[in-house]
């Protein structure tokens, strides 16, 4: 038990594709028996949001990053070839073809395999997000729960 | 022997500086005697493209993919400054100014000092990239032989 | 003291915000005792840069770059909804508005936990960037020194 290894991966950026690279990465080594955690940041919580509005009070600012921030993992866009949007459409639809896990399945998939899914609490406060705005299941820390994870991690990246 | 130290660095970026970056550690790394593997990934892989057309068959989304990324390493933008391709051309007219390796120069002398450079086989499928396609002596592997490699690695890096 | 965990961060990008998550990552690191380097590299090296013009002798293609660039970490765009400037402008108001460090605290809070800020000569050359344009008590060191740090690193990530 003591020596089970562990991936640590910051999730900092808010691109479709970067966190599909996350997820699988994470995936893959809870499936190799690691203790596997996702420590979301900045724009990477936006994988976490639910899909739908949540009714909670917001300054102006905080209402304004709202509503520019694309509301949950199926919305993001890519980090390359984003064109407007049609982007991220042609790798949905190649991904489709394929039978490829779309990130909203992959995500699903982390918390089956029970990945930690922890959300950074000052971003959330900083962006304005809420607790209830977030998928359940997610854990909130800070940094120092990331560092206490990471060094003695075996893999850590910042994605 | 036993404890070669080992350098593994994912490239998912596209982007020709962050890509001059990886190999840079890489071969770093390599001079330090490390085991170095780069493995390739997303928009990390057009790195490894040959740079002349290769004829494979392709459907319809896998050959606009094809088209519109890069072909090979030397035709990659920048991360910042990209300017539609002028940034490109003023960092290489410095590089050659100061005597800096350029990309292609920086991926061959990785070859030389047996750096596995890996190409992951999942994102060659989405993007519909051939083997014949990429570099000779690229291996072919997935997520499974990244993590082998990683979890007990010295510097695992995210690029 | 032999055991003593370490973090290594190269900050690779100049965006604000991915600046920030990296001297927040060392601050917290440091504050646990970790022995802690950012090593700044392409981009990231205009996190360092003065924020006044400094005279020095530079070529036409290294002034032009340090035009384009910006001087010092309060310059710094958004690595998402930078919308012109715009962006930065909202993060920093809302920073304020929480009582959050800004960027500038936060290198300034880094020097005074005695974080070694590196900057990379290779690409300080490449840039056209002289000395006396970075900030005071900043090293400077090249990829070798990275690694040396790095091997026997607890986190290392880069950013």
């Amino acid at each position: 038990m003591a020596n089970k290894k562990t991936t640590n991966i910051i999730l900092f950026s808010g691109d479709y594709d970067k966190a599909m690279a996350a997820y699988i990465i994470a995936n893959g080594a809870a499936a190799y028996d690691h203790e596997v955690t996702i420590f979301h940041t900045f724009w990477g919580l936006n994988a976490l949001r639910k899909d739908e509005q949540i009714n909670v009070q917001k300054g102006f600012m905080e209402k304004m990053f709202a509503k520019m921030m694309p509301r949950g993992a199926d919305k993001m866009g890519l980090s390359k070839m984003n064109f407007a949007g049609f982007g991220p459409k042609m790798i949905k639809d190649i991904m489709k073809k394929h039978n490829a896990m779309t990130l909203p399945q992959l995500i699903e998939m982390a918390q089956e395999q029970e990945i930690n899914l922890v959300a950074c609490t000052m971003t959330m406060d900083l962006l304005g997000l809420k607790e209830e705005e977030l998928l359940e299941n997610v854990e909130f820390a800070g940094v120092a729960a990331y560092l206490a994870d990471a060094e003695d991690g075996n893999v850590n990246l910042f994605i």
